[in-house]
């Protein structure tokens, strides 16, 4: 940790009240890719959903998740962090996108990333569908195959939708892992449920050695036990932490678009999540947001925390190597 | 189990998207009772709210459920079952009902179930207010009373109300001990929660010998070692499972007429129903979700859900039986 | 008229409350494209919204509009027309599509309706977003060139859209005359308003020979004299009439991705399809209408009354045809 | 006028902010029936909708629309008249009511305004759907029929719903004409509209000389003239003014259960209503705000303060008539 | 307990139903404050959010809560406790407010709750912002500091904001803990979370001895043991409730303005609650509701279910102290 | 004009797409005031609503208004005035306020807007509510008082609230004329309507020579007539146009505080401020958009188009007196 205070620091609540202000996440400074230096952790949106394959809405989580970042503080009260005092965070802005093309969209998401892995950035990223992970892994995991922390109640390995089509919010993990950037022996999903189109559908998964643990496991583990095991697997290697929002119980988050109930509570959550202290997260993102299906942003607050959790742990880790 | 798969099957969502296509039970064919043969579980409608004393509502119950059971897909992914490989099912649409005339109405769907149960046909049925299961259990404790699974936040073994007016939805399990359908010996209540008019306001179940579980000794207990008290107390004759989805509480089931706080979560819901495998179900509703309190159709989604829920126990035991 | 009434009814709401029953289009029986004969007008939903750019949705129009639709009666006070009792209609579903393939999907929906048309269906259809009328259009004009009756706050025909995307929901119809399927000379755009890119925006429809009346003139003008207009520019050849719901102030229709304030009011709407009578209208859509924005179904429900009017028009032109 | 003010005045909103105190119809006092002497005007809430035959929720609408009553302050701008200073009025309380058997309920609503009717005082009532009407004019024109200004999308002169069922929220006023307590030739319909079953559903209100004004004759004419029209039909006599809200465009009024797009804007209302000043108001009511479907309260706020520019009426007739 | 009843009961759902009737807490006589006599526990509206520093609207909060206590019976299931039974209960309105003077409120609502007091009433009341509690305190330990169990997320121990301005909904406990009117020995803070400004946020309640139970803890302990401990901290001296609304988790109270992720269930909240049992309440309070962010009024259910779970325990207290 | 276009564009929506990038008043770059030169339109946020006497909200208004600005493209279609390509613009971000502070609120916009003047800036904001227009009016009217077209339900001018409370959004122009920073005989309100406390509450404004054109005339005289009246009225002089949204009818923009029915659409709206073209406007607001009482956003919508509208007027205006 620096002597002094890192340069960007969130807007007072005590200067400037919480509803007021341009809208960035956790009220950081926005500082373009272009103009970003010593950055040590990049707050991203990927406003995208071009991988939907069901209920629409992702490509606006960015700006709610961002409206509702304001009632974010600066301390952690139960790890005892505070991220900006240890780190250098900005908001990047939002990834560039391509609403109309697929595969343009994935090339410039993927470009994007790469830049902010080029300039040493951690992202810490709010999707946008689940698919917006891939290019984001292509950066990270460019050199070597990443493991991955994947909270979900789908496993998002199917193969292919609706005949050949390879890229939707429901294949990424399994492209990820033919493409080699992603390491499925500490790959680790976490909260996997709902019905399924068959037994199929979680095999590839296991046969990859991918490590699943469905909702009933962790609920008979319990938060902790969850956690331990997830760091078990991921190891110490470069890993990185998706959080797919749809993983909570529709009651704690019912703006996304493919709720499935009997999910985690948001509490469950941020146990597990404080579980993975320590570990090396080289990135993470929280995504299927979806503002249409709540107006009133309590998916997108539930959302935007999570990023603060994961913020926290980054930046201790971060600070921690230095 | 048949060798070839039943005739029914549901709509693909690899062909149709799952916002596509007509709005049927869990996309099964559409298949009115009168053109119904060797349909093994029949999905059934019943729009009327007839007995409603409060808040008004659950006549538009099925049609929101229908949408809403889009999401479901074809394999539980705990328990292993596909149902629609077990059994032929189909939706048959809804029981007639009558608006304006609560007698007609308890006669028009009574005599509806009977052909349901003529046919050979086991009923999983979308509510509707809980004075549906009166007629629904009319035709199937008619040669010897049944025993029921009943999981709500009210008894609903009320006498009267306002008067003398004997059938609302707060009454149909006293009309039914009454009318000689239900065994109250083999009836088990779970979840029984909130303010009541006085302590005889559950005496009366009690005398009858039915199994009351409050919320209290649920939550003490745990869903399995609940599912077993149910098992116990139903034993290995006719069971009716009869769902008010109130048992939730209102964060997971806004949707409803009668919301009690302190309800079990979505979670609970799905441990307690699977820990009924085994059963003898000859029978089963979700009942009271009321689309006005919830048009974004998160109530709708957990009661459909927990058909499937009760579909696969269903179709397993039936073909067990096989 | 034929002696007898058609064989398809609406489901009487005497019988059936309106409420309960399966959900189709205005309670018409649903008959599969493959078993449809002799059907004169064929309702038709065409769920997808793969061209929309901006906030998405209308992919979910179909099945909320055949919800509202439930409230539509038989009879048409204002024109005394009863189109049930003149022509044989029937909802046919809705036509294939393909979420993850806008190329592929238009191949799917173009086919459908070539055999909507070779059938010798009058189809009225129900979006989608705009990108929809093109395929159909396809099928409709592929002999020769339509006209079109087009009530829109955008002309709908930009070139292209983030770099050479030439199929959006805001490119349908220069698509459709550079094909040669619509007939510029023979269009008129009703209610354009709403900030453009620039000048140039509605310099290209004016060069094709459209009629543009933006909503300045038809306020002026008034409906009456509004719909004059338009039966003189569409003359007595085939006529498409393409109704994008957001034509409507958002007062009126708040569920649409693309809102402009000072629209037309729903009264001025129907006032302006009603003088439409007489026209030789051979296909007609209602387009736009987008539920996640609005859940409670006003928006749906504007739509399916538009759709009422436009069959109205249909029928009494087939009937007198006869 | 008195002297001295009337006893009962409107809390004030400089003493008491309009958010604070008790919920009453315009913050007046609450004064039961059997302690109301001297009330010249009776503000009433009529909670029950077993009339309803498609969508239910009116029963609610007493309490949302006493709450947005609120808003409502003493003077109306426009006419001029301050009707707390020139009339004794207060707030009621509800009629009692049955909401589990029909008949009965009649009875009671049919004897509470006998009682008011006894007491002097004339009642301005908030339903409830449309059939709370007819036990009011039982009361009011018991010993001569009386004329009606009746403002709605629906004529309510069914025959019966469902078979035999004769008393619904679509049959008050044939019901009324019957009983020979409602002069059809004192009675004109205004704003008229919507799909009907046939033409049939108006002939009936023709033949019994009813003055039918559908919403295009309506809009034709304009407010000013509709409303001459009224007063000629009414004439001098006995009138009861009924206000349906529906007869308001659903993007006026969206909480109600019978929605038909193209209806009045709230300024033609306003301007029809005050256009009726004069005219000899027995009494009246505003019936069919549902608020489960407009939590938000727009349509409850549109209901009273269509209730203010009817009281601002009476009062101003019965301060004249002293 | 007296032999006869009180004189004050709840409107009975048998005689008015539940929908129907004025609006007042547990539909109990409203008896204005200079009318009570005899009155054993007032309930009492505190209509205000002058102290909000954020997102407004606790100030409509009372409205909605007596909205939704009509759905409360006369019976606690689980304590078997009948507080109308024990004790005169009234709905004593809302105490005196001022919107546009804060200081002035606090007067205002301060001398209320003296006459409260003076009276000998135990106030029950329903805020209103959190600040609210400050001048019912003043009232209460006006004489000797009181002890308070405190439901939260937030301790609202901070010394002020944006400047110098002391009193805001974040403050009242410091201010009362420097008046002398709060004992920081005997109180304890519950399920406290929340990202902070700060570790100091925390310290100075630390400092002064307050018992701060963090929700982690409270989640080791289980509800009876937070009972247990809030309890042993409150000892048997004159003890306040607060229960501020958003110590529930936004899942279930989701109509606040400083939501946290993590929050109790309602379960939960209600097994603490419960767990108080015996405690010497001298005083409640359920604060923070705030209906425009959530007009369904679900938060507002859960407060006023709060509130009757404390009546019981008031109730229950004074039955045995006489 | 300058040869070369402005420095300051909007966001291509052909790059961006229009719900992805940073959140900025019509996708301009934001460009804090100590940044600002050369820029001749500033848009500017006043997120405050201290002045609020009922229902609260405003202060949330600006983020609202940013986010559904996005949706406004740079060219007005009626006029043909591409604002963007005239004059340089900004979002200059939002005025610092004091939430808990009324007297050190104004103070601070007061100050703020000074700078904005002496900078030479026409600042066109967004309420907050009304109350925000007077510190505005002090900076813009310090050397000689300004005319105002004031669009709006209510005069805003009265004396005092709850006791001796002179700032409240309802008081704004009282204390404007009082302070001789704006000229009553330059001053028009249009729209004035809904109930008053009595007849003197417009007799003030009468008495300093506003025009006061209450809503029944402007629907006689139509939108043309009114804007001219408006412009006779502030003839050539420096004028204010604020716009109050609830001029507005609620169920065009139901996100306000204090709506009133009977108001006017937003076409009507549009009409007259284009009307307005060439007056000398030295600034505007449009104020009272209260995003907790429209969640969607449409009133926002409806805020910001008449912002743009506003700004289209402002920029042809500079551009001419180059």
């Amino acid at each position: 940790m620096t002597k002094n205070a890192p340069r960007n620091q969130p807007l007072s609540g005590m200067v400037t009240p919480r509803f007021a202000g341009m809208s960035t996440f956790m009220r950081l400074p926005h500082v373009p890719i272009d103009e970003a230096c010593d950055i040590d952790v990049a707050l991203i949106g990927v406003p995208w959903d071009g991988g939907t394959t069901n209920r629409p809405g992702p490509r606006h989580g960015p700006r709610q998740m961002r409206d509702q970042s304001c009632m974010i503080r600066e301390y952690h009260h139960a790890l005892g962090i505070s991220p900006f005092r240890l780190v250098n965070c900005a908001d990047l802005g939002d990834a560039p996108v391509n609403p109309a093309n697929l595969m343009d969209a994935l090339e410039r998401i993927g470009g994007y990333f790469e830049k902010v892995k080029a300039a040493g950035m951690v992202p810490l990223s709010a999707g946008g569908d689940h698919l917006v992970s891939l290019p984001i892994l292509r950066a990270l995991g460019a050199d070597e195959p990443v493991g991955m922390v994947h909270f979900d109640a789908h496993g998002d390995t199917w193969d292919s939708y609706f005949g050949d089509n390879k890229f939707t919010h429901g294949t990424p993990f399994r492209r990820a892992i033919e493409e080699g950037i992603l390491d499925p022996g500490r790959t680790v999903q976490i909260g996997i449920r709902g019905s399924l189109y068959g037994p199929e559908d979680k095999q590839w998964a296991l046969d990859q050695g991918i490590r699943v643990m469905e909702i009933e496991e962790c609920v008979d583990l319990g938060p902790d036990a969850v956690a331990a095991e997830a760091r078990r697997v991921a190891g110490d290697g470069a890993t990185y932490v998706s959080f797919d929002i749809d993983c909570l119980d529709p009651a704690f988050a019912p703006g996304t678009g493919t709720p499935e109930i009997g999910g985690f509570t948001s509490r469950e959550a941020q146990m597990m999540v404080r579980g993975l202290r320590g570990l090396n997260i080289i990135g993470a993102d929280v995504v299927e947001v979806s503002p249409p299906f709540d107006p009133g942003g309590g998916t997108a607050l539930a959302g935007v925390t999570m990023m603060f959790e994961l913020l926290c742990l980054i930046a201790e880790r971060l600070a921690d190597a230095r």
